[in-house]
């Protein structure tokens, strides 16, 4: 195992609505929020709701579900934000670069002219792009 | 679409044996192979048999399948290499730093002391590290 059990895990929070984020998508099993520190506008995390530490612990289908969720947002952030680009990063241990021990894929949208340094979210800016992803995505969600 | 559909398919060619790899693992829609370039000792990248460009335009089960044998693959890197952290990456379309335009996922292993500078794999580590891999993940399926 690459990863104990946190005791205080801030994704849990986030799911329980404890502490606040940005939400795009919601089902029983995956959610999907802004990244506090996006690298580009429209960063995402899809999350399981249920605590796993890392994907190599976590389900074979929950890995489905989540990789679902994964594809719709990637294709919501080209509809939506008109990404040129999307890359998916997932890190597994602290030498990976994990720093939330809470299983989580990154959704990073990328654009011909816009930086990719992190930065912090903006409240503005959270409030816009998570309306402009979500209408895309419950859209699909309909159907 | 992000990406068009090559001509000419290198990993088409791999998987079809046509281009030599160094394959950890091979069922009828996935295989993976080490990555020609490693960022680390026993990068694999894990590839459909079917040809689709990107993430975003292949089929919800294949992705699936695809997840599962990152897993496997993450695993046997933990086992076998006694990785210390794994990071997977997936990149859709040139802007997002795709070169190859047939969906892949990059499963790299991160370890205490080594660097991870890409430089081209040597044929002995190519045959040692992929004979080490699927010595655990041959032990996998045949469960």
């Amino acid at each position: 195992m690459l990863n104990p059990h946190p005791v205080k895990c801030r994704f849990c929070e986030i799911i329980k609505g404890l502490a606040p984020a940005y939400f795009v998508y919601k089902s029983s099993s995956v959610v999907a929020f802004l990244d506090r520190y996006p690298v580009s506008r429209g960063h995402t995390l899809v999350v399981p709701v249920e605590h796993y530490p890392d994907l190599l612990e976590a389900p074979d289908w929950l890995l489905a579900e989540l990789v679902k969720v994964v594809k719709k947002v990637a294709r919501a952030q080209v509809e939506a934000l008109e990404a040129g680009g999307v890359r998916i990063i997932q890190n597994n241990g602290s030498l990976a670069g994990q720093v939330i021990f809470h299983l989580h894929f990154h959704v990073i949208p990328y654009y011909a002219y816009a930086s990719t340094r992190r930065r912090p979210l903006s409240p503005g800016e959270g409030e816009t792009v998570a309306t402009m992803l979500r209408r895309v995505l419950e859209r699909e969600q309909g159907r």
